[in-house]
């Protein structure tokens, strides 16, 4: 179909690319690069008059030029009389500021939410967003996809001794998500229960189940600096799990994330490309599995008014 | 009065700090800082419930950090119950991107005005748009502020001799303001008329207006990466200036900016605090004016209700 358009912006290219290959088409051609004084240039170099376009692009790290690259493609796009602007955020950032913890703090994910849709956003289509509920932080219909069966299937396929496995979900927030890769290898979960008995006191690592002498697999949405998972991981062999993994959608693996995995005593770090990994991240321990098929999946099935949830049963 | 308060964000803390000296009152406590992943993290500490907030930030580079900064600001104080939310943007980034000039592109000047007002801006109070009509791109009021005066003021108090000073416009765009300062120095001006008279041949540079034997000012809105001014000091040396000054509200000042203004005839470059100067910016050529005054004076009548506009009679 002619009328549908992807474009590429900077956070995710490689991605936008197999995404492009999945479904048979060229990604559109644009530039987006920097003036002398870093203010976001846009040249989009074909006609997108009265075409479905989807941009792809991730609001991880820079995640404020990524977000402004996206917002200022948007308004371009609405500019030039594109159809419908359908924006793919396989990686939403900003996401774990979606309530007020503490007084005076800032709601970033519903404002950014706002700034999508001013800008002229039509559809949005994600991936594992933080917390469901920021669905409801937008007005315009998204498809909310999930990594979970992805994940499931690397494991799936390992040729892991299936009555061996246990899933932990690393904190209280995650056990639906535990919950349902379980579902998928059926395999028990336990449930890492930190607590602090008293201010000023370190916490305690209680695990609610059971792993010893188990393969551990434990699952979040999000790693960022790795602290919560390696010390999960921890817990989990001193517990007496005999091998521990790790996997997550969003590998965002700032700061000392890295250092940390390679430390410990987590044998895989299994994630998607929703976020790109730069080189040095791409150690022997990382396995990244590609959200294109889902994405692209997703993409056709959008175009032609068909079930997108069906893609989980 | 107890609710004004006056917060500084990362882009110009000390012209904020200043700002809040003139009008008597100190500055607001918050902080404005990263997450581990380069999410901007806000607290404020202090409670602005039913408060008249004014926050300080230019949108100077890197540009994308200083609005999210800004728009995330905004959210927080809107959410906090601020009674208004007052932005004082000094150097209104992505002003040059304010139509289409070729197809395809956006209007990021418009965008950005959208982005502000659905955070919750209620107020704008800005300097020296690089186009008077960017006003309109907002709903809210606009108190829309000028550097000449303080340029001006700087050129008389010099002691030059008052019957050599000419005013010199670099291009054809920037004659309203040219005028403008030769009103208050009661000087002529001169225009420079660059034209190109084939394609691929280099541009000629002709004066229009006499220069010959004068002290040249030349005045701009914003300077950038100085090649246009350096370029237009050179061919008003030429046709026979004897001394060449430059003066612009927002120094931009990007890429090979200094090279050029420190290896060219330019006697002496003046500007505002509208643009903090990195320190390797503060040469001895480069003068550098407060618009502090201006606007802590501007605050105070828009605070108590009174006229803007008379600042400049
Ligand atoms: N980029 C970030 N990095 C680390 N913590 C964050 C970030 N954004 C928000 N937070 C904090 O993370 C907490 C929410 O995380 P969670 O409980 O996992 O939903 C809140 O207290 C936020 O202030
Ligand atoms: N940050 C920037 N740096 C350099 N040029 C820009 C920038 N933003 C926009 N422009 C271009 O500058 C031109 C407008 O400048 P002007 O004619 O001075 O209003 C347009 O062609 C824009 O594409």
């Amino acid at each position: 179909d002619p009328n549908l358009k992807i474009f590429s912006l900077n956070s995710n290219p490689a991605l936008a690319q197999e995404i492009a290959e999945f479904i048979g088409v060229e990604l559109g051609k644009c530039s987006v690069t920097r003036f002398s004084d870093g203010e976001v240039q846009i040249n989009i170099e074909e006609s997108i008059r009265g075409c479905d376009v989807y941009i792809v692009q991730s609001t991880s790290g820079p995640v404020n030029e990524h977000l402004m690259e996206l917002l200022i493609m948007i308004d371009a796009l609405k500019r030039a009389s594109a159809k419908t602007i359908n924006v793919v955020i396989p990686y939403y950032g900003y996401a774990r500021q979606d309530r007020k913890a503490r007084a005076r703090e800032p709601i970033t994910a519903k404002l950014v939410a706002n700034l999508l849709e001013t800008a002229g956003t039509t559809r949005l289509i994600t991936l594992d967003l933080h917390a469901p509920q920021i669905q409801g932080f937008f007005d315009v219909p998204i498809d909310h996809l999930m990594g979970v069966p992805i994940l499931g299937q690397y494991f799936q396929e390992k040729g892991l001794n299936k009555d061996e496995i246990v899933i932990v979900s690393p904190d209280h927030g995650g056990v639906t998500r535990a919950r349902k890769l379980a579902d998928r290898l059926k395999a028990p979960i336990a449930i890492i229960d930190k607590r602090r008995p008293r201010p000023n006191v370190s916490e305690v690592m209680n695990i609610v189940g059971n792993v010893d002498g188990k393969i551990a697999i434990l699952i979040d949405d999000i790693i960022d600096t790795a602290g919560t998972i390696t010390l999960a991981a921890n817990a989990i062999s001193e517990s007496g799990a005999k091998e521990v993994y790790a996997c997550c959608t969003h590998p965002v693996l700032s700061g000392p994330a890295m250092e940390r995995i390679e430390s410990s005593n987590i044998k895989e770090l299994v994630v998607t490309n929703s976020i790109a990994l730069s080189p040095e991240k791409k150690t022997d321990k990382v396995v990244e599995l590609s959200v294109a098929p889902l994405i692209g999946e997703a993409i056709i099935r959008v175009h032609e008014d068909q079930s997108v949830s069906t893609l989980f049963d």
